[in-house]
């Protein structure tokens, strides 16, 4: 490897050029010839001098990059590919880097946790994805910093990107209803509560109330240990009391579901009907064609990223919170109840 | 917000107090009052002072932070969590920051594509995350650079890491095989082409042949368009020559084989074993109770992050390619067949 050049000066000292000359050769500007710009761009790269991010910053007072601070736990953690993408477009737009810092429950807890993305990388904000639970603590932290701050799929009274998960279950229980169905049962299972659970579910009994229905069933299975699977949703699918259509929390219950009305010999859509919320469409995951309101994380990435600059730029620190639809991908698992 | 503080200095001057004295303060040395340290950091947090991670890095040499370069398209750019967390806390556990940096496959094409994280960012390595197609320019651009620069999920000669796919499938026919199964199939299916497909079927043919048998079939659906899906699986399922068990290439392909086979009437396992592989255990993504190989893809980022820091430290330009052995997550999906 060639001696390694850190500044302008070295290399326009190693070209015998001017330093001037080489700025303006490195920069593209007029007024260097091409012979000579393609000089220096080749001893450039022979040397692996690069502009010097760190000069830079301390220049401008702005580090040109923002942090997406997280949760490394499984529940709280969790980071859509989606979610991580839409924010990363949104900063590279405006010429932003994004720095991913994880950690565990166990720091975010210790009474004198500075994670080094708040410390000492110097960055002009950060994303928080911590989905659980936002202790006081943490959040005062956050606030002491005085660094601009957006939290990701929570809900406070400001600063917060999430999907709107209370719409998505009105509109899946509408859905079913507008096909004229009137015995609807919601099933929800998770390792950790999250707020969506109850908002969904939520969302899908305001829908029935409101058009003066009850809701047949609202079972929650809780924890991964007590992992759902097909026999517990056969369990109630095999009585005369089951309902027409059911809305699944995620691809989980709806991939249980599938596979136990396949075993009862029930027929999806003919004897039941069935709508999915889910991270991905779960025709495309699963292969099954279950109708899907999809979770709109790259969006949810996007807005967030976008406050989050915003807010850098401008210096508002009270910001809306927004609540995003989901995407619905048909796929042909709702049709009228045979009765109907 | 109190007035913004920028440097050690103007923290000295804003208290009245040394420079030296602020400085040992706030790296925690001894020799400074604990009333003084405190009165320093508090003033530290009012003004919004943070260590500056800029300066540091003139003079270090080294900025503290590596990044991840890697495709926005989705097959190309599958960036599972637990490759980011691997990485990211062996990261963390060396005091250094990862940056994501995605790109779509236009930028990758473009004659001149430079993306900041190499040109400018000024950072001390790349981890490479583009699985589909890696063009000889690519390839040359990321030498020319001089940086340190480690492959994920791609089979080269140096310095790359992977799942070791190929062990995985002759690992799957093996546990078939040893249960008896003389009637092996496989089934794959993926949007895009990815070396993983052949290297899991090749892994099982070779088991199978190695044992003296012959693989039953090897079907592959290509493209998301024809997505896969129960019908399709049906129709070799409901023949006479059906294998007595059956190898999937990922969670879809298992779900689709396990509905299929419920309303087929077939009894999983008594009836057709199934083992799939995939990035996370059937049984937790679907409530499905399948045998699943797991991805190591947490240990995946953690090689490949240690093999990059690594590779920063010693100056080693040829690392040899590491293959990680697949987990296994046994649900019950395989006994032995009906003829035993």
């Amino acid at each position: 490897m060639a001696q390694s050049i850190r500044t302008q000066a070295e290399l326009a000292n190693e070209l015998g050029l001017s330093r001037m000359t080489v700025q303006r050769a490195l920069a593209g500007y007029q007024g260097v010839s091409e012979a000579t710009r393609k000089r220096v761009m080749e001893a450039a790269q022979n040397h692996g001098y690069r502009p010097n991010a760190a000069a830079r910053s301390i220049r401008t007072g702005k580090f040109g990059n923002v942090a997406l601070l997280g949760s490394a736990e499984e529940g709280p953690g969790y980071l859509p590919r989606l979610l991580l993408s839409g924010a990363q477009q949104v900063a590279q737009e405006n010429d932003i880097c994004v720095m991913v810092s994880e950690h565990s429950r166990e720091e975010f807890e210790t009474q004198d946790f500075e994670p080094r993305v708040l410390s000492q990388w110097s960055t002009d904000g950060i994303l928080i994805n911590n989905q659980q639970e936002i202790s006081d603590r943490l959040f005062e932290q956050v606030k002491a910093y005085k660094l601009p701050a957006v939290w990701l799929n929570v809900k406070l009274k400001a600063n917060c990107v999430r999907p709107d998960d209370m719409d998505a279950g009105h509109r899946a229980a509408t859905m079913l209803m507008d096909a004229g169905h009137k015995h609807i049962g919601y099933i929800s299972h998770h390792g950790e509560r999250h707020y969506s659970i109850e908002d969904r579910g939520e969302g899908v009994a305001k829908a029935v109330t409101d058009a003066g229905l009850k809701l047949t069933f609202n079972k929650h299975y809780d924890g991964f240990s007590i992992c759902l699977g097909m026999e517990n949703v056969m369990q109630w699918m095999d009585s005369p009391n089951r309902p027409t259509a059911v809305v699944c929390y995620e691809q989980q219950e709806a991939v249980s579901v599938y596979a136990a009305a396949m075993k009862l010999g029930l027929r999806i859509p003919e004897d039941l009907s069935i709508v999915s919320f889910g991270s991905s469409p779960c025709r495309i995951a699963t292969g099954l064609p279950i109708s899907t309101l999809v979770v709109p994380f790259e969006q949810v990435g996007r807005a967030a990223m976008a406050m989050l600059l915003d807010w850098i730029d401008t210096g508002e620190e009270e910001n809306e919170p927004v609540a995003l639809p989901f995407e619905y991908d048909e796929a042909g698992s709702i049709v009228p109840p045979v009765d109907a």
